[in-house]
């Protein structure tokens, strides 16, 4: 039998799950403070609903779950070809918690108030190659408001996430936001044409890694016209990319003067504490965001800690009409890893201390009341027979994150380490 | 697009939920208390150790995960068989927490103090036949103690898990106890050989329902010589089935006594509040079972509430050599059920208040800010614009679990529902 968990999943050791732990709380206290209520959403899907969702290149990397008994037993009687593969599987495991929100929604509407506020902190899993830093097996951190258009939801999810990264201990983070009909409306004002926006778009993304030049360089590459380039180009260059230059430059004023709105009162919310810029060079990769995007980055980590946009047109693939929503998540691994690496200082001032309970041959009743006692006292007691190398096994202790320890008629007041 | 969520997978609305995280926190926080340590597996498993594992019936309910990419294509190019239908996956999901904790073990044991007391609470999956009640993704919730052979872990265990089911408001509940030993040694008296265990204990399980004769009867049907049969009955009738008689009936008295020592702490250490009662006719399901078997049940409710038992072989499928362990599971979805169907009264004594903030045209500043207030008071603020028929939704609000609400610039202090 393999000891190893499956390639790109993780075993998480007690003080590594006790900070998830204490993430996860950090993260949802503050979500479920400020109105969002948690949901759950199961992990298997309907295979057609995710193979239908608008994924991206995510829809390539979805786990399909085989199917089962007769149904199976019928298809490979009846012959399995490229042709039919899609017959092997009815389910799948979601790769967002988007899309099945969205099915919740639609299948739940009338027992929902409405706009709809929630939280999900979950499991997601996606078929990525095995390597560094890539997880097939993934916590997701998504809070969402359904059924509210104005812009009122983006200041809330951007100021609720902001004081849930605060509260995690995150310093010096900005939220860079764009609206995707901003942006689409600078391309087509160049001249791209709107079958064109995606892949425009998909080189747009690298702004901040090559510039300018760079992302015209691959736009020529793609083969799009000279002159739409050399508009593009026109237009982005010499003058500022500010909110304001791109306003004036354009038709319709209404994304713009909603991003104005955003940013104003999210400025004037926090007072002044959480910083937003505009970047119409933000393009967030899902297919399925139709508004604002947004996503937070801190000068002490490189890439993205949150991100999120305006989806308004997926829950209507579920329901015969369409239902704004937004959303925000918070990268649960990116920010464990960060505190594992000790890139933030941890301050769980709520933390119980740990006390181990030794006892010798034929004691462990009385153990076991001392223990209740100390459990009475607020401490967390955990019983053990004393091993033979007692003071190996205490140096042991110190190192597994006990904040101390008693022997049973020996030592029977708390020896705190570090004391 | 399908509304519905796979069948015997559900959403659960905000207010189910909240009672799932209740239920979870108070099991978690006893547990912790208690010095087991919380850890995560992956729900992901590779589909040999699944298939290899002593999981009983649970074998044929196993989600299995489809091949992706070449190793598809090339499977498929070659021919699928019903021979070859185990080529086609290669992981699967977990259909319990045992099977996963002790690969786990093998996996990290030299990070791992010992004994290792740990939690698990979290999704497992099973294929069953759609039916009501039946659920193919549910929550697990496990104790385990690996790493020591002692009875003191069973007396543990009983102890923390009565704890948990106290907090969570169960009473008149009583901890039925055997062992595996004891049964085959009364049944290997009797006459029955080691390989006729299995299907006698299936029957043997059915005791509290059919009694000795209904028993007797179906070992009949199956076959089983009469003069063991009429040995097994001789044995167990007319006398009583107490764990003296049947002591003072077998020549190996070790694992009588080892019951005895557990019995007789229980009672001692819970000052007579857990009731354990031994009895003979209890099998529980799992193959991997090798010596104590116990379980919960409560006379408010039928069937049992929490079970588990010593698998003292299944470590060792992953190591050169076995490490005794021994499990207690509380049935979350059982308890969950028992708790939506008010069987049990909730006391969620921390329960923070929760206020909906209304707020008219233009007032979203404003209500932001009342809100602010009242999270530093304490309560949980939900900002909603005012609808058009604000007494109906103030209604609903009542309806979905709001405490209360605002009307920012018209009734601006707390109005409070039930008051």
């Amino acid at each position: 039998m393999k000891k190893t968990p499956v390639k790109g999943t993780n075993d998480y050791l007690p003080r590594e799950a006790a900070l998830r732990d204490y993430l996860k709380k950090t993260i949802l206290d503050i979500y479920t403070e400020n109105g969002f209520e948690h949901i759950y959403t199961p992990a298997i899907e309907d295979a057609e609903n995710l193979d239908k969702s608008e994924g991206g290149e995510n829809l390539s990397l979805i786990f399909n779950i085989l199917k089962r008994g007769e149904k199976l037993d019928k298809l490979i009687e009846e012959g399995v070809h490229a042709g039919n593969v899609k017959d092997l599987y009815d389910l799948g495991l979601r790769y967002d918690l988007t899309l099945p929100l969205s099915r919740y929604f639609a299948n739940n509407r009338n027992e929902l108030i409405m706009p709809m506020k929630c939280i999900q902190i979950d499991r997601v899993y996606r078929a990525e190659r095995p390597q560094k830093g890539r997880l097939r097996e993934f916590i997701q951190c998504d809070i969402d408001i359904l059924g509210n258009e104005s812009a009122d939801a983006e200041v809330e999810l951007i100021l609720t996430t902001a004081k849930a990264l605060e509260a995690i201990g995150l310093k010096n983070f900005k939220v860079r936001i764009n609206d995707r009909r901003l942006l689409h409306a600078v391309l087509q004002d160049a001249g791209f044409k709107p079958d064109e926006m995606e892949s425009v778009c998909i080189t747009f993304d690298k702004m901040d890694k090559v510039g300018l030049d760079g992302v015209c360089g691959e736009l020529e590459e793609k083969g799009f016209a000279a002159e739409t380039i050399a508009a593009f180009k026109d237009m982005l260059s010499g003058a500022d990319l500010s909110l304001e230059y791109i306003k004036g430059k354009l038709a319709d004023k209404t994304p713009a003067e909603n991003l104005e709105r955003v940013i104003a009162d999210v400025d004037e919310l926090s007072s002044g504490k959480v910083q937003t810029e505009f970047d119409i060079s933000l393009v967030r990769g899902q297919g399925y965001y139709t508004g604002t995007v947004f996503e937070v980055v801190s000068d002490d980590f490189s890439g993205s800690v949150a991100g999120g946009g305006r989806y308004d047109k997926l829950i209507g693939k579920f329901l015969n009409e369409d239902i704004p929503a937004v959303g925000f998540s918070i990268g649960f691994e990116r920010i464990f890893a960060i505190l594992t690496d000790g890139g933030i200082e941890i301050k769980d001032d709520k933390r119980k201390k740990k006390i181990a309970v030794l006892y010798g041959e034929e004691d462990f009743v009385n153990a076991a009341r001392r223990a209740e006692v100390l459990r009475g006292d607020g401490y967390i007691a955990s019983l053990f027979a004393r091993p033979k190398k007692t003071g190996k096994f205490i140096d042991n202790l110190e190192k597994h994150g006990f904040d101390g320890f008693v022997i049973v008629g020996e030592k029977d007041d708390i020896q705190l380490f570090n004391n």
